[in-house]
């Protein structure tokens, strides 16, 4: 598993030649480390006599906080599966009508399961913002920087999903499918990066203050 | 070392109470897999008859991609040196007057040696953000998703990385050392931000065509 690989090791792979991680990949990993942070700030925050009254709250932040970052990490090899099965059909004979016949239909079947990756992660980072707005407000004021930190990896996580998405729809030919991610996508995008700049606004005015 | 660490403990530990990883150390990691998704698309963009032209120019980029990520690298454990040195301080006694004085004259030397890893951060993903925007034109079309997603992961560590030098110099008391800090970063975000959106605007006219 790509995920088991060391942090130095999996950079090293991704730069080369080799077929996966890939983008994809990569921003669920990025997405993953901005939950990461978002975690750990419960964590600095909880237990600590001043945010007493948030505690509860916090803990459950927490308790989703852990369940998006474990499901972008799983992401990570995910994509890079989804990848391979593109791969595979690639290598398809294209030489009688038929076998063309037969590849054609085989890659639309496997860029459609392509772009369901990185659309999840795009709706997992959507949820992981929503997580780190509400941490800007309540979480530590200590840790502060590292919930602006956070959300700047969710918010490039949610982005490169996007930008994944897009090359596989390219060559989609099925158009009622195309415009229903571009719609659902549409949508992430607009939510998601606007209480991400909002997150980061308060981070800011914290760090002022 | 930290980024000896499987990507999947790693990613664990951020999110724990540990002191270390925090978010320095995840903006470096970011950066440095911006920047192999850029190496990546180097690799992809080399040997291949459409790209003949440009072959030379991508392996000097490749090359230049290289150093920038082992240093991004290499930044993950040196910022929890720098922030192991800080906690260090703040266990130093404060009893007497001449403890306190020792202490706070600790604590400013450690605050600015903090600060220059997440300004070296910045420097490295400034430089960083230059070689995609590069890629962005000349790069394999088949992997321009990939530029943009390591812009965005590059772009999201140069602003990460400010947030932890603004946290430190919070509370440093040396007014100069605090000027020439948010003037240097003030050049260097105005520049990277400028030169990523640049790149990703191009990545999505790319997309397109």
């Amino acid at each position: 598993m790509l995920i088991e690989k060391s942090c130095k090791e999996f950079v090293e792979v991704l730069a080369s030649k080799e077929p996966v991680p890939g983008g994809g990949g990569a921003a669920a990993l990025v997405g993953a480390i901005g939950m990461a942070l978002g975690n750990m700030v419960g964590n600095l925050t909880v237990g600590k006599e001043k945010y007493k009254d948030v505690e509860e709250e916090v803990k459950g932040i927490m308790e989703e906080a852990t369940v998006l970052q474990e499901r972008l990490l799983a992401l990570v090899d995910r994509d890079a599966e989804c990848f391979k099965e593109v791969a595979e059909v690639y290598k398809m004979p294209k030489g009688t009508e038929s076998e063309k016949k037969a590849r054609d239909e085989a890659m639309q079947v496997a860029l459609k399961r392509a772009c369901t990756v990185p659309l999840d992660i795009m709706k997992n980072t959507g949820e992981a913002i929503r997580l780190q707005r509400r941490l800007a407000d309540i979480g530590s004021k200590l840790a502060i920087s590292d919930v602006g930190v956070g959300v700047l990896c969710l918010k490039a996580a949610l982005l490169g999903g996007k930008l994944n998405v897009d090359i596989n729809l390219k060559d989609i030919k099925d158009e009622e499918f195309v415009k229903k991610c571009q719609q659902e996508m549409d949508l992430l995008i607009k939510h998601g990066v606007e209480v991400a700049d909002e997150t980061i606004s308060i981070v800011e005015q914290r760090l002022k203050n």
